[in-house]
């Protein structure tokens, strides 16, 4: 194929463009790169600001077909020549073994497709894991989660599976890589907290860890996307409810009084906060990848690929922000050094590669965590009034959805994947939703009992009549980020099923009262959740809440509600997820989840400041799955409060037939 | 005086002892500085093996005597003559300040006489505390519980209160020690880990933080009593459960698998429980003073002064124990480092003198637990045993206490000290009490909102019609250590106490119901006791528990139920206390407190093991304090069960009248 196709670059010409053709198919398969979303082509911009049909059609297609080249990512099991390739190679290097970790720089969630290097190596799809190669043997770790699936995605016979953290990749160095061995990894793949225990498990074995200059599977990885390019729009005022202005002012505050002159910021949610824009490089998550160097002063460096970011976004960043290549941040980085500056950093994500640099620079390191972190998770009055017009509009799909599954799963046999399309197009009928939040769950019967299943036409289930259906679900709205889950009755439910479901919701209603004191973790609370199952011997392996971003990651930290300690206290305006669950494998899964905001817990002659959660999500919890006699009066009653809440707010907003549906799935018990 | 009392050695002689009448005066002050307890004088034994009823009575007699000499601990505040002498002191050796903790070289609650430094320098008797004299000024550092005391009983005009965690020691000597000082410190008084933070903070201010080899505060403490001398006993079988040859080996295990050769044991509960013995070295706890060195084959050097250790006891700790003079430790380190072995030291507890002389013997340190703590705390099933038969008895003594109150207490007006004087006098009718498990805290009304209150003459309140009366106290018996707190109307409570009250045994109640699964840690569970409060914007600013020792410590870790966050979870046999609470400052103050054992909970169909509380405390909890439409059924039920309970074990050892008003105080409701 030639660079550019002739009718895009003679549409550009007649339009008084005159592109590099080479770049311009640059930009297009970094375009081509980035997820494409909900939203339709807004990429466009980054190539012709102000294109016409025609021409935006002809760049659409162009980008479609770059999108479905093959990148190799798909092959599961990968063919086995890439091991072999890559142990060439690293022969080549004088390297007796390299560490391929799921993460990319930024340590997220999602990875674009161009750092998928585990998944490329092995097959391996999962979100967490990590793989050893020694000349003779090689490993993949991975957690509970992933231990069916590694099975099914990877040639085990290659890669020795292991579950983590029972068997831990530190042992295995230790016990595997020979005396004087070379392990090679990525620095910008490895946090300096991570690198420590490998190095130290190198040093056990008599080997020695060593960072390489170039990652040696991008030398053997044919048709390798490059960097994902979406364009970075402004995330204005009236949604972000405080100027980046204000916000960089007031964490370089922060940073000075951490003892430090400036914050190396490597989480990209983070620098979407702190800068008020939105891009969208990895699936579901609205953000730009990029470094970011934050001042004291409250000037910002900012490290992104310029073709990603409009005129209009570099505008709105205004002139405290600079944006540089992503290429120069390790000159900046030295002068940092050369001119005595101490930099924060968080060595628990910082890439090694940075540490290094600063310090080999004479930089003297502050540890502690993102400075941005805190402030993010606590919404502004602003943020919050935009998360509860998503959710209040949120609310309205599921509803809809709901009352469709209702009446459709009586008249004909239903399965996963078009249940979840429907709630789909719903969520798109409300013409506000940017994006799915997260990949949709879709379980019916067994399948619901998957944590976190996918639902595929090889494995998608009918909705059975007297089974339990679980979907969760959110959508990214321009004015916050929903996550819902609910679980639903097809026919009816047997009495297991109810004492079950009960005691979730008594899990679930047990914290959406719970009023605290001001300092007060989530650990502490997590225990409410689980204490009317725990009874009978019963529990989940997951979490019980997780952090919300505004229009931004539906998971983020630094607080969470679980078993694991935590030193980070609930905060008013941080969003949590409340979701407990139950699951019975090979039979039904149920977890009720709605998101709540800590506020202010108003109380006349209390002792210090108390803190409550304002649940945010509004929908209908399947009355027919509960078994009342396990309710106390006061769980009752908050089920028949918030009951009514859902019907005075989604209520006026649907058609009658829905209204009337919703008025019977929320009467008071 | 004359060394020893010519009545005495004429005593002796005519028995045909010969004592050195200096060495038997050094002895007899070592006696008379060990408390003395309620199991009469066995101290005798020490003396004379075969003491008759002559001779014991003039040995009583000699030790009240030299018992009442004045230590000068009874003075509050303190003469500044003290703190001057100190500071001339300070000056003849080059010091430029020094620091004066409350703890001794164990780190233990209690400490002896000799050792109360702090408490003869300024006045403040608080169980912890701090001192820091420099040149010119001078700071006292005590927590949240004695503000109060340190006011009262401190020359606030010389020793500056500040308040912990708020107001730090580090932050004062960083802010207060001047360039180039010298600030000493007793490293026999100080731990490692608290040793760093003082270190670090000297060096922010410039200055050295520098050990002295010998205390400044004994060169000029007239009268300061030497260290306690109480016999040590053995701890049989039928109490124990375990050889001590048992206990060592197993532990010495453990020593050799985290990597140690032996392990420096300088916990006296610790020391007693590997042995098998018990002393009564320091207040309401059955150990003696000394530090051990566990070597990995199970054998013991123990460092311990031989003239509290009696034949019949040097014979029950057999051939695996060595006994050797506390000053011939150093000695012992040394040679550890000559012969190449490695220590396990735990720096939270461990003296900096004795990871100094290690270090400067080349000893490579192992830093971890205390190996003994752990498998003290979960008792075997003879402890067990013993324990709920301590608590049946105790409980009796409660229950007659009780009946005796409600019914004295309409009668006439009751005195708080008169009161708990009672209790302890029906305890020892029981005829096995060893000594009181801790000093009861008898507060009527606004006292007992007083956490720590101790009732004394000029304190104590009536017990008045319509108030709230709070009695925690706990008893030493050879088989188990009890500790329970009741909370009593005396006449008719207000609705708001009865409010309160109910809220404090709902906490209580869904404690005493959980179960959980193994893995759980005391943090977890401490929001379900303080849920109901929390609810009403009210809580208790102590722990909800605290580990229980059998016949030993009532306070043990290293497990607790608490905000702050543990890595320890529950296992079976650690016994906790489950004591919610309630305080209105100047009104009344409410705890319910039961002793609980973790146990195996049986759960048909459980998806793990889980575990639950057995409770073990048994005594009517005040029916009048409870307001019934606030307890759910599941409450009322666990109640009226523990009340049957409380009937079963406890009536039948009582007489009739007894039994009847029983019968009433644990009718169901």
């Amino acid at each position: 194929m030639s660079s550019a196709p002739d009718d895009v670059l003679q549409l550009l010409r007649q339009r008084g463009q005159a592109p590099d053709p080479d770049a311009l198919r640059s930009l297009m398969r970094g375009v081509a790169a980035a997820p494409e979303g909900l939203a339709g082509p807004e990429w466009v911009e980054l190539v012709a600001p102000t294109a016409d049909p025609v021409l935006t059609k002809a760049l659409v297609a162009w980008r479609d077909i770059l999108a479905q080249t093959d990148d190799g990512l798909t092959a599961s099991p990968a063919p086995l020549s890439r091991l072999a390739a890559l142990r060439e190679e690293l022969k080549r290097r004088g390297l007796d073994g390299f560490v391929i970790p799921r993460a990319d720089e930024h340590q997220g969630e999602y990875v674009p497709r161009g750092s998928q290097r585990l998944a490329w190596l092995t097959g391996f799809s999962g979100s967490a894991g990590l793989a050893i190669v020694l000349a003779d043997r090689a490993a993949i770790f991975v957690d509970g989660r992933y231990t069916l699936a590694v099975q099914a995605q990877v040639d085990t016979s290659a890669f020795v599976p292991h579950q983590i953290p029972e068997q831990s990749p530190d042992a295995w160095i230790a016990a595997n890589l020979s005396k004087g061995g070379r392990l090679g990894f990525d620095p910008w793949l490895q946090t300096v907290d991570g690198h420590d225990r490998f190095a130290r498990a190198c040093e056990r074995a008599g080997g020695t860890f060593v960072p390489v200059d170039s990652n040696p599977v991008d030398a053997i990885w044919p048709g390798r996307p490059p960097a994902p390019l979406a364009p970075v729009q402004p995330h204005p005022d009236e949604f972000a409810g405080e100027s980046s202005e204000s916000k960089r002012q007031r964490i370089g505050t922060t940073v000075k009084a951490k003892g430090a002159d400036v914050a190396l910021i490597t989480a990209p949610d983070s620098i979407a906060w702190l800068l008020n824009v939105r891009g969208g490089d990895v699936p579901r998550t609205p953000f730009a990848l990029g470094f970011a160097l934050l001042h004291a002063d409250g000037h910002v460096d900012l490290y992104m690929d310029r073709r990603k970011v409009p005129a209009r976004t570099l505008a709105w960043l205004g002139n405290a922000v600079t944006l540089a290549p992503p290429e120069e941040l390790g000159a900046a980085l030295d002068m940092l050094g050369k001119i005595g500056k101490r930099v924060l950093v968080e060595t628990a994500t910082v890439p090694v590669w940075a540490a290094d640099r600063l310090q080999a620079a004479g930089v003297s390191l502050v540890r502690d965590a993102d400075p941005v972190a805190l402030p993010k998770a606590c919404k502004n009055p602003i943020e919050l009034e935009g998360i509860r017009n998503a959710h209040r509009r949120d609310g309205v799909a599921i509803s809809r959805f709901l009352e469709w599954l209702a009446s459709e799963s009586t008249r004909r046999p239903l399965r996963e994947i078009e249940v979840s399309e429907r709630l789909q197009a719903l969520r798109q009928e409300t013409g506000k939703l940017r994006d799915l939040s997260f990949d949709t769950i879709s379980g019916a019967g067994p399948n619901g009992a998957i944590v976190h299943y996918h639902a595929s036409t090889a494995t998608e289930r009918i909705l059975e009549p007297g089974s339990l259906y679980l979907v969760d679900s959110g959508g990214q709205y321009r004015d916050g980020t929903t996550d819902i889950t609910r679980t639903v009755a097809i026919g009816t439910p047997t009495p297991e099923m109810r004492d079950r479901f009960t005691r979730v919701l008594k899990g679930h209603i047990a914290l959406a009262m719970a009023r605290f004191p001001v300092g007060t973790t989530g650990s502490q609370l997590d225990a409410l959740a689980r204490y009317a199952l725990w009874q009978v011997g019963l529990d989940y392996d997951h979490g019980t809440g997780h952090g919300v971003g505004a229009y931004l990651s539906v998971h983020e930290g630094p607080h969470r509600i679980s078993k694991v300690a935590s030193s980070v206290a609930l905060q008013p305006g941080m969003i949590v997820s409340n979701e407990p669950g139950y699951y019975k494998t090979g039979a039904y899964g149920i977890r009720i989840e709605n998101l709540v905001a800590v506020r202010e817990a108003v109380i006349e002659g209390a002792d210090r400041r108390y803190l409550e959660f304002e649940t945010l999500t509004l929908a209908p919890i399947d009355l027919a799955c509960i078994e009342v006699s396990l309710l106390t009066d006061a769980e009752r009653q908050w089920l028949n409060d918030y009951h009514r809440r859902v019907r005075q707010v989604v209520g006026p907003q649907l058609d009658d037939g829905s209204r009337a549906w919703l008025e019977h799935a929320t009467q008071p018990l």
